[in-house]
């Protein structure tokens, strides 16, 4: 039996964190963008002698210590008297640690398709396993709920899914350009001095984003945010900058990874791809935003 | 510029009505089907000299006191400073009064079609308005939070979008039987006396689904709740037992309309469409569960 779950990369434009002991009251504040790429994950299942849990990263098998957050999803998902092999294969269209959410798409992925295969838990149920683990762990704290949402979203009252609250805004006509340059620890940044400045100025940034919800008021906010922060600052804002020049609405930096987003319309794709290639970028990914809820089904291969 | 939006049809399987002066607080638990079928709405607007809105069901004009949900809706969406013409055609694939949601349906897609075009307003404050004038004027209580999740549905929380939660069962392989008989009035039955038992039988039910969440409790929940209530009897009754013959899993009654509903394997299909023509009933439909988000898009044409 193999299941097939699609899960968005979810890049965060602004956030306050809301750290709580109790993990499905922990969450986020803020606001981001669910891409049309991110995580695929197929899961199979053979009843056997003995019960494993495997799990393999872009088809490299990974040790559990590795692969923690969903290895603890799975352990809680698959039920006590399944005695078998559970192999749990993730793949990613973006590197790991650069701000796609790959963490909490590993982890919401694996729920979904393992609940689905049993029918023993809910969607919410599911989906706040994934998110507990994600917080426990510290993967994340609102990517779960936001990917459980799709779209253009903001998270209004933070906390699992069935527990906080993620509203959306409407949008038309916006390709999302995402350039990955390197890795960032989100748990150096959460655990560093500075959290208090994260969380006055993505506090501002919302307020102001609620009181006009619109993409253009969005993207403004998350670049002040990120340049306000100290977030966005050297070789990094300079390229930003740039690429401003090829478009009508600002650049920003996606939360947590040293990695940029933009939203263009039609006619800037092209004007901006020449201008990627002039600064030597040649890793970046142009895709949709993701409106609906994350997919799971049973596979059946190319036929379908 | 022309809006359209899909809203599935939504049939409520048992309930527990939960009224309440405070309009975004009142909703319904219960369970319910989100189906492939159900209200597409076409919103055309243009600039003109007065502020004109018109409303049409199945392309004819009805007056603004029988479409007085939609009417209230778009009166609250379109801003103050928009001068012109606002056309809203509702397009219903089940007739209306039998318990398919239409007027959620309709009151939703009108709330999604005119937040998208005006970008004014977020996704749930434009669902919590249709929400709202649903329950002020009596439409229903849990059919637009039930939409906005697709899928087959359980209300664990009652209130508008955004307050209330809602969950979802995992299913596989079934399809949807809905065979409309009849009207009957939301309102006379939410008035009525045996509002208590059906508020014991719906919680009795609730309680059963979500300690054992799988559809096949529902569907055997759903008809205890039919039958116990008193809803489902006589004709109808007697033919729900005879759809039962081609089923494995119970049929049922859908609330409130003169209406039944069951889920079908694949391979019961055939068996049940030779009964349903032995018993001369052939207005009936066979539909998939919805499991996405409604839908809102500008439309241009069968070009796309």
């Amino acid at each position: 039996m193999l299941i097939r779950a699609f899960v968005p990369a979810h890049i965060t434009a602004f956030f306050v964190p809301k750290f709580n002991e109790e993990p499905l009251l922990a969450g986020s504040l803020g606001a981001g963008i669910n891409l049309s790429k991110g995580t695929n994950v197929f899961v199979s299942l053979e009843e056997g002698l003995e019960k494993h849990i495997h799990i393999a990263f872009n088809g490299e098998p990974v040790k559990k210590e590795n692969a923690i957050i969903s290895y603890s999803v799975a352990n809680e998902i698959v039920p006590e008297n399944f005695i078998g092999e559970v192999e749990i294969w993730q793949y990613f269209d973006f590197p790991n640690g650069h701000g796609f959410g790959n963490s909490a798409g590993g982890a919401l992925g694996t729920a979904l398709s393992l609940a689905f295969a049993f029918k023993e838990k809910t969607f919410l149920q599911a989906a706040q396993i994934a998110h507990k683990h994600e917080v426990i762990h510290k993967g994340g704290l609102g990517d779960v709920i936001a990917q459980i949402h799709g779209g253009i979203e903001i998270r209004i009252k933070p906390g699992a899914p069935g527990i906080g609250i993620v509203d959306n805004i409407f949008f038309e006509g916006y390709k999302v350009l995402a350039v990955p340059m390197g890795r960032l620890s989100t748990r150096e940044v959460l655990d560093s001095d500075f959290i208090r400045l994260i969380k006055k100025e993505g506090e501002k940034a919302l307020n102001a984003l609620l009181s006009n919800p619109k993409v253009d008021v969005l993207m403004k906010e998350a670049r002040g945010f990120a340049e306000r922060t100290g977030l966005l600052s050297g070789e990094l804002l300079e390229i930003a900058k740039e690429i401003d020049k090829a478009l009508h609405l600002p650049s920003s930096m996606i939360m947590l990874g040293k990695s940029l987003f933009a939203l263009l319309k039609e006619n800037e794709v092209e004007k901006v791809k020449f201008l990627l290639d002039d600064l030597s970028i040649d890793e970046y990914h142009i895709c949709d935003v993701y409106t609906q809820r994350p997919s799971v089904e049973r596979w059946v291969g190319d036929g379908k």
